[in-house]
């Protein structure tokens, strides 16, 4: 990324315009989303909402269908609705019977309390989004035109048959983009240093990631990312020296666990990135030779799902069993402990910040705001069906170049 | 109703204008309403929000009185005043004692703190509200004029001696014109259909009340409304066959009671019906031989109050004691078994639809639909006040004539 | 005041224009204010709404220091922040560590993350807010510019050595205006008469402030008040007999207590008053010989800090204790005892009626309602600030004149 960049992300103001990222408010609409997982899907459909819109999702004949969940007859929620007809994946809103083949692309096929010669039949269309499923997670597809492949979305190391993949999510309050720009984490040795998995790891005094732009780079096993230029914990001061302050980080005796010797995951990935349409991958987070993804998924303006995934590939049985205990035992309370909670206060702050001073912008950004910062470049250039076309394909060719 | 009716009622979009009914989003003002139970009214004020506007309704000298709960002084609510003069129905707000007759339409008498020659005294009023009593239930008139007679508002058969009356009431989320809509029920087949007081009932496929306008009807002892045209229970079809679909709706051996065999209440009333402001009434439910009415009163823009009345014509002492008894230990329960719920979740996904997509307009209808479409025509055709009043008397001649 | 004050106030509508008062709908600015209690604040920092603003309060090397809750930077809460020198009041952001120099007027002199020759150091300031401590009270400046000298807004009598302080605060629905206003008191005689410290007290039939306009005056030892002109207990009447209701208010055996016998409090003060930026002041209440104050204390235009003090000056140390134990055994609870929650319920009802009605203007006031005119004019001619400097100091003049 070019040199004016640079200035302007030298703790000057940075004007933004009304570009892509500016729009996204309930999200980048053209991608797939993990939606939730395969067992939360059953014939009594569930209503979920992602980006914007309410959706009911179900499962019929073993296949999963989401759906907009307002009947376009009164609007009623036809995840109240069920399969009237056994055997045929058609669902029939409760209140007066209008009911949509699921396999038709959610054409009207019958409107019950209307007989089978009612003229509703064939006119009318439930909004209906394309759905995958893959290793236990739903996907969908929340765009209006043909869905891109599913490969070039969800990153496709967990698409893999040999992947062991554990996911949950929660809902959280706030709006999605300030946990996606502040993903990659320049703020972890601050916010982050108490958290329960990193109380025994040292502190260090400058972020690895000062001035050091991120890469988009196309890794051909998981996809377009914007990874982080720093190696771990190598590029970082230890104590430093504050003029007219003191010293900083305190050293402390307990703190001994250093973090240079994560190994790499998957064959090759050492860094953090992160890639649209909003989500984060962390190598040997928080257990050693898995990956872990976050997404940031709006549900509307100020609520979004935060949803987790584990990868880990176990070379036997035992080590499988291994992962699972270790991920139930360790990972998960890992995540919970502070460090996810510590992420949402300040992504609820960042919201109401821009509630009271109107769109936080120009917003104020120092040299580590450098994930930020190539966090909304990335967006504004490559944001499917948002950004320029042109623009696209150069980041792209970029990507490719640099993989 | 005419020709081009039924044509923009087959499935066809339907565009509304700015008619009576869609500004009546805080009801019609101009009707007598049900308010409360005479024993909820005491010495106590109660406060009470109807039509978008707050009441304060007290007894005095065994009367009752319904006024506007905002002092206009200072906004102090009346209803946390009181009677200050022994055997004088002239209420005092509680803030400064400016005080308002009752019986003199709300003219302020006196202003307490400010002695016996205060110069407001005669120049302010306090917003009255005519009421009445009838068998145990306080109506309220909520008109800026002089009110009409209640008999014309009021069901006549509720004001009779001989009739006996239970009523209940609740607050709804929602707004009311979505339940007084749908209330005549071409939804009741499959909405209702697992209500636990028609568990087993037949079920029929197709709804009787397709393309059979309701029709106006003058009952000479009941009042002006809107009649099904549906013989209860005959123009139905029982197990349909949908192309490619199968059959509906299933037979189930435990669904055996037919709906056929409703008697004539009060003489002669079979069909249910609707009315301005906004009611049901129907026979025989849920108990035979009386009659059921329910209001749907709006509090304000998003909620509704919902008033069960039921009435019965016991020939003997005895015949009373036991419709009272059935009625607490059937109808009461059978009406919250399932079925108002299920009511009231409808009447709350249409109200967040139009939240949504502003409006509600044009409103996609379908055969069936003929309860909404007549229900709003009557109410922009005769809505007291609000229709233009030549179609009125129209109206009004050819519910006479249909009578 | 002038003629046409008299006449407005009459029964009349008075026609509010745009005036300062109008736009202090989250308080006056240039004022001091008591924040909290000293014992309030300490290493961990306190979130406090005041005036429309988020502050954060710490204590740091035994001083008390207030800012803007937001860290300019990502908006995050400086209230999760903390000193990360030892020995220098210097808070760091939780998020990325932006530290804010709380001695050198909020200079960020660190961004701890990107090192200390972070380009942001000396550019960015964090919003202070001056603060002094007295007798265990914590004050705020709320103002822009420099501060005004704490005596010319705190009340004197509270910052001088021997006066024993006690103090509480609560959060309250409404705009504080409608708390500030009506604090004198014209409504007591109706709205606190069944408060619990009030049972045994006589009734009068008139307010004695009955178009007895209070005076501006200069108390050299507390301050600017606009003090109530009716000698208390002196000019009310007693029961009184209105034509054709009967006479009022009704005598009780049990109210024999008279209100003439306050002794002079500090040596002079005799008479209740309110003062910029919005408090009342009440002698002998709720125990004799000792001052009462109260501020209405905006949070934003929905909620304010309801915050009670009372000062008294016990002659030794025998009589200290005394005092301490009668506070907590009866002046707490008599203020507790209904009293308050009765003023709490009438602030709310004046912010619906506003809210419902838009403004509330132009107010229907009557002859008692000389405090909220006079307590409204007092603000328009004062308001430091926000009032004409001309009229401001021909307003001082008079109150020193009269004082």
């Amino acid at each position: 990324m070019a040199q004016d960049t640079q200035q302007t992300n030298r703790g000057a103001w940075h004007e933004r315009r009304e570009t892509p990222y500016d729009r996204a408010v309930t999200g980048f609409k053209n991608y797939w989303y993990p939606l939730c997982g395969s067992r939360e899907v059953g014939k009594r459909p569930a209503r979920l909402w992602i980006c914007g819109e309410p959706l009911a999702v179900v499962r019929s004949q073993g296949k999963v269908y989401a759906m907009i969940d307002e009947c376009p007859h009164r609007g009623a929620r036809l995840s109240l609705g069920k399969m009237e007809f056994p055997g045929v994946p058609a669902i029939a809103c409760r209140f007066h019977g209008w009911t949509f083949d699921l396999e038709a692309n959610g054409a009207c096929v019958a409107a019950l309390t209307d007989g089978p010669d009612s003229p509703v039949v064939g006119k009318i269309r439930l909004r209906m989004f394309p759905t995958q499923e893959s290793k236990g997670i739903v996907w969908v597809w929340m765009g209006r035109g043909a869905p891109a492949p599913l490969e070039e979305d969800a990153p496709r190391l967990l698409l893999r048959d040999d992947t062991l993949v554990h996911y949950r999510w929660k809902v959280v309050k706030g709006n999605w983009r300030y946990h996606a720009e502040g993903g990659l984490g320049n703020h972890a040795m601050m916010l982050h240093r108490d958290a329960v998995g990193r109380l025994f790891h040292k502190q260090f005094g400058i972020s690895g990631m000062r001035q050091v732009h991120n890469q988009l780079k196309l890794d051909p096993d998981d996809g377009v990312y914007l990874m982080s230029n720093q190696q771990s914990g190598a590029a970082r001061a230890g104590v430093v020296e504050f003029e007219g302050l003191g010293s900083w980080p305190p050293q402390r005796p307990w703190r001994f666990l250093g973090r240079g010797f994560h190994k790499k995951v998957a064959g090759k990935i050492r860094q953090s990135g992160t890639r649209l349409p909003g989500l984060l991958r962390i190598p040997n987070f928080p257990m050693h030779g898995g990956l872990y993804y976050e997404w940031y998924i709006a549900m509307d303006a100020g609520h979004y799902r935060y949803f987790q995934v584990s990868a880990h590939w176990p070379k036997n049985p035992l080590s499988r069993l291994f992962t699972k205990v270790w991920y139930h035992l360790w990972a998960r309370p890992m995540q919970k402990g502070r460090f996810n909670d510590q992420d949402k206060s300040m992504v609820l702050h960042g919201t109401e910040f821009e509630a009271r001073h109107g769109a936080n912008k120009p917003t104020l950004l120092f040299r580590p705001d450098v994930d930020p910062y190539d966090f909304i470049e990335m967006c504004n250039r490559m944001a499917r069906g948002e950004a320029s076309e042109e623009e696209r394909q150069v980041a792209l060719a970029e990507a490719q170049a640099a993989g």
